[in-house]
């Protein structure tokens, strides 16, 4: 199993909410993990980050998908 | 700080990869952490899951928004 | 009419299932296509693919835009 | 193998344009498919389907994730 | 033409910075508009926002999709 | 606080309709402002852009992050 994606990483559900169309899982992730951005090299230049900043990652629920492997 | 969005994690800047007009940023996450995901609920039934389970989260790296607080 | 993206599929309605706030829509494609995935260099390094090879698709339904016109 | 994802679609590669940071890939699909889209409630009654019409699917290159099983 | 979209806002281009696979444009944005954004009720319970608020919309550009009419 | 996208426009709360899982809130943007837009070059070189070009900007309201400051 290849993902053509930066970010894979192993969680544990914890809950399940479910709706209508849309249902939301909730997960636990435990282990160290590596993430990685993309974003446009102005975007880049303006945060001004160096190795060892602290940064808050953002992502919208609607981008997370799991696959059950 | 509140953002509208259900993942909000804490990272360490590892490595910046500087492109023409797109660029990468890897990050240590070392803290467990919770995730949001939201699907449709037809995609909830086919996984099939229950607390406990484990599934690989998949993010395409261009979802994942670092902010600078 | 003339759209800043790769992939626009002919899609005929099938059925129609309205929610409180967000509804799904599933649309049959009956005449073969080309699609374009964009991809981190390193994910497309490690996916190790060459002409010729069949993989899967993946795309979450929120991502897909319907336009009549 | 099971995607927390409506739309999940064979291709076969068909040209690769490698980039500094990001490449794409082109595929041909030549199987019939069904895709599905997500949307919000009020934009659906404004684009006033019914079963049959015909729409175009427009789909950013960025949100095709290849996996190779 | 009608998009399955809630935002559709009429830009003027600016400048375009050409890049090997990825390109950006930037537009000018002269009338006032509306803009709508989906997010789980339960981001929405956290922002405990009400008529009249204001607050910052961060959209990354990849989401932004341009169509020549 | 920096943001690592392109867009950050501040918009004022005019309402907001709750839902089981997903919610809607609409904005209303009263000043003029920039937005960019990231595709692919392939794309641009079809869209054929010149500057002073008008074109429709289409953003799925999902890929709208409300951040309160």
């Amino acid at each position: 199993m290849k993902y053509g994606a930066r970010n894979k990483i192993v969680g544990k559900v914890k809950s399940i909410k479910k709706g209508d169309i849309m249902s939301m899982i909730k997960f636990d992730i435990s282990d160290p993990c590596e993430m990685g951005s993309v974003l446009t090299t102005e975007s880049l230049d303006e945060l001004n980050l160096k190795p060892g900043d602290e940064v808050r990652l953002v992502i919208k629920a609607i981008h997370v998908l799991p696959v059950k492997e």
